[in-house]
Order: C-alpha cells, then sequence, then structure tokens
C-alpha cells in the first residue's frame, strides 16, 4: 500500500469485502430496502429491558450472522474495529465482549463503518488474514442521548433525520475474489459553524465535500469512474447541499450520487423528514443493499462516503458548533 | 510488519517515536513527576468557561507543543489519531477540528494512547511519514460524567482513582533513530464482572493480564527482557492484583513493574487513594517521564500496556458489569 496525493491510500494488493450482515429495526423494515436485511426485528426492544441493552444484542447477533454467512468461526478473525454512538461505544464494547477477538474500539459518528472499514483494509494488505468491522445505532437510545427524551414526544422540525435502528458489519480479508478494496481516502475534520443538532445534513455536508475532491484529486479520478457514489447519512438536505458544493467546486456528481439515508425510508409514508441517519444507515445500507449490488454485479465501482457529526450533547448545550468528518472508501470489482 | 502468535504485530523496520509532549493540570502539577511534564497548569479551568472546554484547549495545546519540539508543521503529518474520555470524545474533535490533519477517532477509555501509538505505528510502517497521536482526559469533567457531581462533595472510597487532567501525545514516524516500536499486542476485551465504577483497578487488570501473558507467549519473552513493564492506570489495588495473576500465570514481574497511576502521585501528601486513571495517565506519565528516560538511554526496553474500562454511566446504572481492554506496545533502543 502507498500513500498518493495528499491523503488517499492505495491498495497493491486490494484486501476483499469477504461477507456482510445487518440487522434493522422495524421503521426500517418498512422501508424500501427492507428484502436487502438479513433480519428485520419486529420491535424496538428486542426482549431486552432497555434501549441499550437492545442495540448492543443487535449488533452482537449482526455479527453472529455474519460470522454465520461466511462460513468464519470467531477464532479465524484477527483483529475487530467496531464503535457506536452510544456515550463511550458502549453498544459495541458490551456487544461484542465475549467475541474473544482483540478489539479496537473507533468513533467516527456516523463515518465509524467506512472508518473500520479502511483500518481493516490497511491491516488486511498488511498483516491479517480476516478483520472484522461493525456498526451499530438505535433511534431510541440516540434521540435520548442527543436531542430530547421520547417521553416528551417532542415535535421534530423539517430538517431532523431518524436515526436507524441497526447494526451493519463486514469481514475485509487478506484473500479473496473482490468486491475489492482499492483506495481510501480518511478525512479531516471540518466545521463550518452549523449549530443545530437537528440539521445535521448541513453540518456534515462540508466533510464530505472535502474529502470527495481529495479523493478525485488525489486518484485523478472523476465522478463518472463510478458506477455509484452514495454518503452514510446526509438526507435529503445534506445530499441537495453536497451536489451543490461540489458542482461550484467542477464536480457534476448529480447522475450518479444517492445518500443512504434517502435511500433507507419513504420520505412520505414513512414521516422521516430529512431522511435516516446513524452509525447503522450507511452500515446497515451498504452490508444489505449496495453490496449485494457489487456481488450481482449490478454494479462494479462505488465511492462510499460516510459522514459522522463529532459533537455530543454537552458541547451542544455549551453552545458549540458541530464538526463535520467524512471518511471514503472506494469499492471496486 | 507481520502477525506473530495469537495476536502480536511484530515491525520489521521499526517506527521511531520522534518525539513526545504532555501538559497537566494543577494536582498533577503537585506531584513527583511534575518536572518531567512540558507545561504545569495552574488551576483546572485555564482561562475557560468549562471543564470541557478546558479539557479541548488542553490536548490543542499539547499538540502544539509536540510539533513545537519536533520541529515539525502541521502539513507534514500525514494522519492523526485521537480519543478521550468525554462522551463521543468531544475534547479530541474540538481540539483537534481546526489541525487540517485527516482524522481517526478511536475509543479505548484510558488505553486510548496505546491504541493510539499501535495504529500510527502500522501506518508508519506500511505508507505514512509521520503519523500524530493524542489522548487527554480531566478529572472534573470525568467525575461530573462518570460519577458524580463535584458540587455534591461526594465521599470517594479507598479503592476510588482520581482522574489526571491533561494530555499526552506523540510523532510515531518512519524514519528515526527510535526510541522504536518494535511490536503491539492488541487486546480482548475481558469482563469479570465488577461492577463498581470507584473500583476500576480490578475491573481492568484481568485484561491487563491477558494481554501480557498473550505478549510474552507470542514473541517468548519473559517479564526480564524489559528494563521496564508499565501499566497504565491500574493503580495500587489493580497493580497489585496484576502482580498477583501475573505471579499465579508463572510470570514475576514484581521486580521490573510499576504502573503510571502510582507513579504520578504521591499518595500520601495527595489524598489520591487508589492512584490516577485516565487517559493522560499513561499518556502524560509516558510522554513526560518514560520517553525522557529512553532517550536518556536509562532505560532500553520498555512495555507499556494501557488500560481501559469500557462502560458508561448509563450502564452503570443499568446494573452492567465494567468490561476491560489493554493494549500493549513494545518499545526498544
Amino acid at each position: 500500500m502507498q500513500k498518493i496525493g495528499k491523503q488517499t491510500v492505495k491498495f497493491d494488493n486490494p484486501p476483499t469485502i469477504l461477507e456482510t450482515a445487518c440487522i434493522v429495526g422495524p421503521k426500517e423494515s418498512d422501508g424500501p430496502l427492507a428484502k436487502y436485511f438479513d433480519q428485520c426485528l419486529e420491535d424496538e426492544f428486542w426482549g431486552e429491558s432497555t434501549w441499550e441493552k437492545a442495540e448492543s444484542k443487535i449488533i452482537k447477533e449482526t455479527v453472529n450472522t455474519l460470522l454465520g454467512k461466511a462460513g468464519v468461526s470467531p477464532a479465524e478473525i484477527d483483529y475487530c474495529f467496531a464503535g457506536d454512538l452510544l456515550n463511550q461505544c458502549i453498544s459495541s464494547s458490551f456487544g461484542l465482549r465475549d467475541s474473544n477477538v482483540p478489539y479496537f474500539g473507533i468513533f467516527g459518528a456516523c463515518s465509524t463503518f467506512v472508518e473500520g472499514l479502511s483500518l481493516a483494509a490497511i491491516f488486511a494488505e498488511g498483516f491479517a488474514n480476516k478483520v472484522l468491522c461493525a456498526t451499530s445505532s438505535h433511534f431510541c437510545s440516540a434521540e435520548k442521548q442527543f436531542r430530547f427524551p421520547l417521553e416528551l414526544g417532542n415535535q421534530r422540525p423539517p430538517t431532523a433525520q431518524w436515526t436507524v435502528t441497526g447494526a451493519g458489519s463486514a469481514i475485509v480479508s487478506k484473500e479473496g475474489n473482490g468486491p475489492y478494496i482499492t483506495h481510501i481516502t480518511p478525512g479531516k475534520i471540518v466545521d463550518m459553524g452549523i449549530k443545530d443538532a437537528n440539521s445535521m445534513g448541513a453540518a456534515m455536508a462540508p466533510a464530505a465535500l472535502d474529502t470527495l475532491v481529495t479523493h478525485f484529486k488525489d486518484t485523478g479520478r472523476k465522478p463518472s469512474y463510478y458506477d455509484v457514489i452514495v454518503t452514510g447519512d446526509l438526507g435529503y438536505i445534506g445530499k441537495d447541499i453536497l451536489t451543490d458544493l461540489a458542482k461550484q467546486e467542477g464536480y457534476d456528481i448529480k447522475p450518479n450520487y444517492d445518500d443512504c439515508g434517502v435511500l433507507i425510508f419513504d420520505k412520505q409514508k414513512q414521516d422521516t423528514h430529512s431522511g435516516g441517519s446513524g452509525c447503522a444507515c450507511c452500515g446497515s445500507v451498504f452490508s444489505g443493499y449496495f453490496f449485494k449490488q457489487l456481488r450481482d454485479k449490478k454494479i462494479k465501482r462505488i465511492l462510499l462516503i460516510a459522514t459522522g457529526a463529532l459533537m455530543n450533547a454537552t458541547s451542544s448545550q455549551q453552545g458549540e458548533s458541530i464538526p463535520g468528518i467524512a471518511h471514503a472508501i472506494s469499492i471496486e470489482l
């Protein structure tokens, strides 16, 4: 592997994404992508007494599903990267504490899935045979933590996004026949001063732009190189902002650009305002939908850009703006 | 680089720790290691209006100090790893948002510093020239978040540890004349059922044992190979537990084993009970004290094992136990 341009890593022996798996909650199961997910839950608790415990169970069972689908035993996994939105990433650490796999906790907010895939690819080309990544989010635990108690029945503004309940996971392997991770472009923190925790798409779009443009410059590629360019959870508003900003920079992404937050819900029927968000938004839509599109050769080249908002409830209360980040990964057949 | 044994990575061209820097708070400045720190603060706020903003300032200025000491410009840093104890790691993301360096957020609780050094070493041997790691913690923001409001004036049990206010940071470089990072042993999550958030040493010691024993088995080394074996923040109680557990496993670490949490405070004079803790405990004691010991050739081989407790306030309230983790790194001249 080698660094090319400003911040992109190019893999000389591109690792394979061997398998993916995802489990989603009830709202996601009513959405247009339901048939692509491995398991659809009927309620937000899944037999647990709290939302946090339910989220931990979702990531744990998603990893179990993944290992089963791949026919890989936990002992064959060399290292694991995981993280989520809960304070101190407890969904991941509690969900995976019995896995017996060396564990790297990561925090990239909703960019975590691609941060994990990126690090896993580096490990796989470097010295590891199989590396696991997983991430989760949960609508109820996230609302409680970042915005208002659900019991309050607060009205949601039109810019608000709906945190996806679910988990996404993948095994990255040194050996395999693709889809291959060919490049990663890790992102910088970009903060343009947005302070509204109900307008995350606007807060994250400038970071997505920075990573997108850097990726094109570093690789010499153009938007048309990819069958699909997909962001994690900019939602309807952030998607429009990114499309406009990219055009101003000379990159017309409109023909082949979409966003996981736009794809996962039916905005009209499901009352999800600006669309889906959360670590599991990108995690489940890639693991469930795009990975199968790649496997079935319906698409051959995808640029996946997961976006994250790096604030917490205290920083919002203290009047701080919302720093955004976006990590990109190029996956090709 | 190559994986050896169960989970250790051995570097073929060991990266150098080019420089370190640390800034600490007032209590640490009254402790026995004060003269080794780059800057000692007179109060916990450092001119900011909140503890969280103060913690962000500490990590930001620590990184500025580091770049100044190393004579390295931000543009020469390829990638950065950072994380802390605050919810969603906001100390790091706010402190480093203006750095303009591609950023990987990590969360390993108090093991974060070694998690960062480990990933930085992999990047440096692989494809990066210079990689930065940083971490912070703050007594006041941590007590507020994990235990009780300071205003409550709660009594602290003898098993309690004192979260270090400060930050530690390092630049890992592909080129250099050492100290070299020769091996890393990333740890697994180990949870032995301890539920008391005021007894972190006991909660983390089994994870430290697991990583310690695995490191020795993977490398074929014995405790006597190292001039110093040092854990991050097991404190007095955790240190004793680890010493005993290691002996039961056939490893006598007593002659050359110490703990950063034991070293940073004077237990008798400073009323710090079981010792220091927090990401900055290991971060500042290594960056301030042990790195200089290596540079001055007073020690030549050190095994640094940073320990983390992967719970949060909600998990404790929900009756969960405390999962521990420990990452080890071997640094040699």
